[in-house]
């Protein structure tokens, strides 16, 4: 790199070279490294040290800087800022050569990285919608399809399918909303706020923010050129969103193993010497994206923990290994969201009831009615569940429960609530697994989908101008 | 525990019942779960299944539970929802024995950790405007002083401490308004979901929710009594903000050994063995909080990913490790608002500034004035940096600069750049360490401070005033 | 504590000190401690620096140290080391006055937590043994008794549970072997080593580490006081237990809600409001170890990584986080064993091994004969495994097998192949699960578990006769 | 993929397809999957299931099988296996339709990542008994060049440059001392296990893993086919490892930033916008990698833990993240070599020995000459320390000493040991800093690379003779 001569006398070592580079990863933001020096080179003219006639050229050079086409492998480059600045070094000298003009590799990588994830949580926000869709849309269709409710991974009582999967999609939409929020503190501009502490080139902040599509320019230079800590926070919403859709990947892996569940020969596979597998491959990799994404955080977090003073290569170093888990969460989101679709209930679930995991609204039945104590129902109840659970008939039951001084009515009472289909309608409270409350849920979620949704593909198109509006029509 | 025996034959060893059982870490929810449980009880009276003498007596029976007289080490009990239930159970039977009518463990327990992290994140946006108020006092007093600004570890720029220490409060302060950001989404209410897919008791859970303090019940039951996402991103936040704590107190232990600034003798130790240490031991303890939080982080979500149905145990194993690194931040920002008040800057520090880390904005001039591009300006100051570093004197470095063809305008110019307590009234752009915006920063950031705590101290009386109506005064 | 005024000024506030101490999780080393000063006054004797009467008094001084009659939570004195040194300087001046003559903390800590882990060791390898025992004496049992064999949590082939049980039993004698093999690592001495570069005074280190039980002394000095590498690798082999362990516990919460196998009542929990439920809550809470192993994992390597220079008051806090694991380790070892003995196969294990989960050894049977390849056999089978999964009869699966070619010989062996009882018996391979096979893996394992329990037996016991040797009779 | 058709009727299409496909990581495996198919194919032969000729055949084919021509991106393959038997199944028909045989994805792949593993041991063994060279003989050259020794990040002591690099010898070399150790518990043989309990194609396993340069199967099937284990304690030691190695990096780094050292321009970069800027690049890059082996270690154990059954593709997974780590710190240890080898210490060095700092033997000296015990002697030393500290001259410093009651000769010796050159030869023990320890050190040093290497290149010897054997002359 031809300014490296100026200040040391040897040259880098191919191997060392290699070491040090970021080539490897900037390919997840050479984009908006190209968005950035447009800016920059707008900033400039704006201040008088370049006339519109190179600024023009220049842009046209930005706008038809490939990767394919510039040397993303020549490790002397050290990182996609020199690809870009020798680029347009030879296209445009004058232009190329300013463009560290009051601009360092510090505040510049800083800007992209913070447009990347923008983009991110829109693109995150979007898809994460239309997984949310096909969950309710399922959900409506299963709002009466009674289906067993687990707590320490045993059967513990009567539900809905559509219950279950409004469940997921209200915690998906819960973590997308979380990287909503985020994007307000992402969206601040590095820019113009040079190597570490400022720069003498009077670059207007706000003009360089605007220009950007960024809500305001992050004013602390030693801040928006070494802080990484808006990272911190979206990978821990990153990981939020990552645990819900690794817990329904799992639910799926499991209903699939009990049989509760089929679904599409699109998402299995079978085995090379089992003949008779049919493994739901796709849920098996979906589950690991949380530890992928904690591995993330973990990797990130421990690498910048301690740093002194500005900009360190460290800092390099952490970012790579942020890009993984954000397409990992939109790649599992895009195919499971098929899988859902395609998904249909077993016979076998609705058997997979035991009738005894009822019984729990019958013991708060004999308290409702003010004839004993909760505990002491609960006891009762106990006592009839071990009957049940030893494989004792409806008979044996209500004569011990007679024994046990229920009168009449409660008997006949016991006899509902030993049929699945019947708690399910019981439920009294908000939120509870009722077929209505189910189709209410729906309703709300789906309105969060849209405005989650509408927030996101505003965004995009914002994105979008920006660059129209930076580098003109491609 | 009298309800285990209706089921289950056998009792648990003790051996067995301490491995299982969460008492060691209930402390620090059993005042949330003595609230909840008066909630409850409120709701029953209110549906007329408790009269109003038998609720006066359990609350007064509540309001005078304290863990120092309970059974916390029964560990039969399991938990300290067991040894409340006990507890009521022989003051007032007729609610003891209704605690679990329509609530279990699963909402109660999920609604006992919300309360609890609501107040963790008011406590810590409290105490946190605190350290980046003396932050920000000192950075005032220091606006225009001179210290050197580091990028790679190496000196980079002339820079103003004032700078440094705005740059620490405004990172403390966005993690904080982080923290704020994420109160809503935990302040839901699970109460009322029953274990798992809803009750059929009656319980309003809308009033459930008004009478804690919640800001509405989170409708969906299997979330409600299962899910900790909200969790996820608490810790997400709280490793942002303990990175933003280690990275000060790492400067902190960096700029005493480099003597460029002292602290008082009650932040440091000395050795046993060595009489002169002098040990910056607070700020090293302060250091290492941000990798506790990402094992908090770390040893939470992998435990919790891939979970199946609605309440495992492994919930309670999670939840074990979250409050360990809240405690540690909360100490850390205590203890540091001391040591910031008391340190001082140190004659070295104007001198560790190397005059040759003004050149960068001597070639910036070079462009600004248009004799050429910044490339070849950077070209010219690199060769002059070379003589510099080498150990030159200003006269060689002249001689050097006019040999590579600079004018007089300019070397008189390379002079003053020379000079650090020049350079950094040179800086142009917002956000720099130019004392002028030192010291605007301050003001902005102050009202920061002010808005935040405001906030935090309306929550913590909030608190107060949901306790004392549930509770009675103490 | 007196000798903090000869170099600072100002004593530390209360809460200060309490921030910067270890004294909360000193006591997992308070005996180590005390021996290693045991260890430094017999040193000092021998080099002429004590008289022995000196010596004896205060030896019998420390063989009489109880933590709970110490001040223990006196934070000023900061950690155990000082709390020892005041006791003893109240008890035997000169020897209290003379415990860092040529000691340091930093050295001193090293070797205590060093006897620590290698107790902690010989603890985990004495216990794993035992609980290996226990699924071995399991194993033989039910050496021919059919169960279902998963891969991808689908049914994939007949199996025996003996030998579903060896694979755990195999896992965890290795992580034990593991375990062990650090041993001699660890078992370097510190001692003697001085603060950070030696010391002037003579200390035999040799001697030192004979005295203490060590294997010898660990040559250098900065490392000896400050490295913990160590740790990074005991820790590396608890993950791998904690996983083996976890992997085990995850499989009897799965089996025992597939209701393949139950366990005993006193390792069960029942719900506070579910009156029905039966939950396998030991083994939740043990299928956590994992996460908190790699916690501590986490915590600590990036709390050291990236340290500078010698001994760093980082290290005391590292520490911290790796006794939890150690003990959640032993206990789940210790409580599993029991669950393990009492643990049944129920009736429906058999039927759960789907009869088409045997066609593999059919299609590898057509290989065998050479009839065809086996990729074209796997071709039929699949297709007969289609039929079979939609609920075929076995006459319909003939049928079809003859419509694809297969003559009488295989149609015949087919019928076979489909009794999951034949299929255990038809494997050829070494170390299948074969009840043959399995037996003979009982064998060897059990040599395995009685070669570890000696070795750990005879550690512990050295252990002990450091301690008398040192200390005396207690 | 043909065989898909079989069992299953619908395609994947193909984003389905890229996601489940484990293609992009498997090139780390390439060549050792072709092995376990050669030997594969030789069992075949062996037993009579295959003839020579056609054994021939296939593995000339394998031989020439090279990933670039393969269709290494046609992720409807799902992974290498099949870009094998594909490849195979068109050059030698017979032989690619029975490479599933009695042989799975799951044993072959778990034979792969096992010879991989083993390589990967041997080289980095290799490769750090290299960099652990480079250490020695620099330390051997600076065996008595004074130098400060830090605690707390202060300087703590006198001590020699040479002691320093031999603790960061001993610290590697111990580190790969243990993956040394592993590697027999990694060089077990799954071959022949089938893909869960066994199979009933005779495969001999024993001659098998001979094949392979195994050193014996691994028994149990399901362990074979399913346990990643061996991983686990693999990336603990890499962890170890990485700690040293980022210790060392960390310690340049700042070494350079106090100008105590220099290395060489070919290690550096400068700034794009600060001209002066010698920054050092590469171990800044190099402190990194404990962070990147621990996120390694946090991502392969949140996969694995809490697996039920056998195979499941999350091991695929899990897989992804345990070669990056490994490579890096190859790559690391490559590159430092150089950067040791050209290393040089300035003349600040030894003027950063506070004279202060051999206070310590001082007082050492007054408690062995039994003129006061050490805890006296300390607080005399402290007292001094407190005036040199602030600046005194030694004159005021022998005044001082005298008014505390220090006679003559102590007085005299005082002088001494203010000299740092004059302590470092004071020290007595084993291990210190002194400088024939020093040396001494680095005799036993090199005689540990030694042993290593030789290891290392008789095992990377055996591993191309076990390629040799089963494919042939390249």
């Amino acid at each position: 790199m031809s300014f490296r001569s100026g200040r040391l006398e040897r040259e880098m070592p191919e191997e060392v070279a290699k070491f040090i580079s970021s080539l490897d990863v900037d390919l997840q933001i050479f984009d908006e490294v190209v968005l950035v020096n447009a800016a920059h080179l707008t900033s400039l003219e704006r201040m008088g040290l370049m006339d519109s006639e190179t600024l023009d050229r220049a842009i046209k050079a930005l706008r038809s800087a490939h990767p394919s086409a510039l040397p993303m492998t020549d490790y002397k480059l050290e990182d996609v800022h020199m690809v870009i600045e020798e680029y347009l070094k030879s296209a445009v000298p004058e232009a190329g050569e300013n463009l560290a003009l009051g601009k360092s590799r510090n505040d510049a990588v800083a800007a992209a990285i913070r447009l990347r994830l923008m983009r991110y949580i829109a693109e995150l926000v979007s898809e994460g919608s239309c997984l949310a869709e096909a969950l309710i849309s399922k959900a409506r269709d299963h709002a009466e399809t009674v289906f067993p409710l687990f707590t320490h991974e045993q059967v513990a009582a009567p539900g809905t399918f559509g219950f279950v999967l409004t469940y997921h999609a209200s915690r998906i939409l819960k973590s997308l909303r979380i990287l909503k929020s985020l994007y307000d503190d992402i969206a601040e501009s590095p820019l113009g706020a040079g190597p570490v502490g400022g720069t003498s080139v009077p670059h207007d902040r706000s003009a360089l923010s605007e220009l950007l599509g960024f809500k305001g320019p992050l004013l602390n230079a030693l801040e928006a050129s070494s802080s990484r800590d808006f990272i911190i926070t979206y990978l821990g919403a990153l990981c939020r969103l990552s645990v819900a859709l690794a817990d329904l990947a799992e639910e799926i892996v499991r209903y699939v193993s009990m049989q509760l569940i089929e679904i599409g020969d699109e998402y299995c596979s079978t085995s090379s010497i089992m003949p008779h597998k049919r493994n739901p491959v796709v849920a098996e990799v979906a589950r690991t994206i949380a530890a992928k994404a904690l591995a993330g955080m973990t990797s990130f977090t421990a690498i910048i923990t301690r740093r002194f003073g500005g900009y360190v290569l460290d800092l390099q170093e952490s970012t790579r290994h942020i890009w993984h888990p954000s397409t990992a969460a939109l790649d599992s989101m895009r195919v499971m969201k098929g899988m859902i679709a395609g998904m249909r209930v077993t016979d076998a679930a609705v058997r997979a009831v035991h009738p005894m995991s009822g019984i729990t609204e019958f013991a708060a039945l004999l308290a409702l009615n003010r004839k004993m104590t909760f505990r002491r129902a609960h006891g009762i109840a106990a006592r009839l569940s071990r009957l049940l659970a030893s494989g004792a008939g409806i008979s044996e039951v209500i004569a011990e429960g007679r024994a046990l001084g229920l009168d009449d009515e409660s008997l006949s009472a016991l006899s509902d609530f030993l049929k699945p289909e019947k708690v399910v309608w019981s439920y009294k409270v908000k939120g509870s697994s009722h077929p209505d409350e189910v189709r209410e849920a729906c309703d709300l979620l789906m309105r969060e989908v849209e405005s989650l949704r509408s927030w996101a593909e505003a965004e995009l198109e914002a994105r979008e101008k920006v660059r129209t509006r930076l580098l003109g029509k491609a």
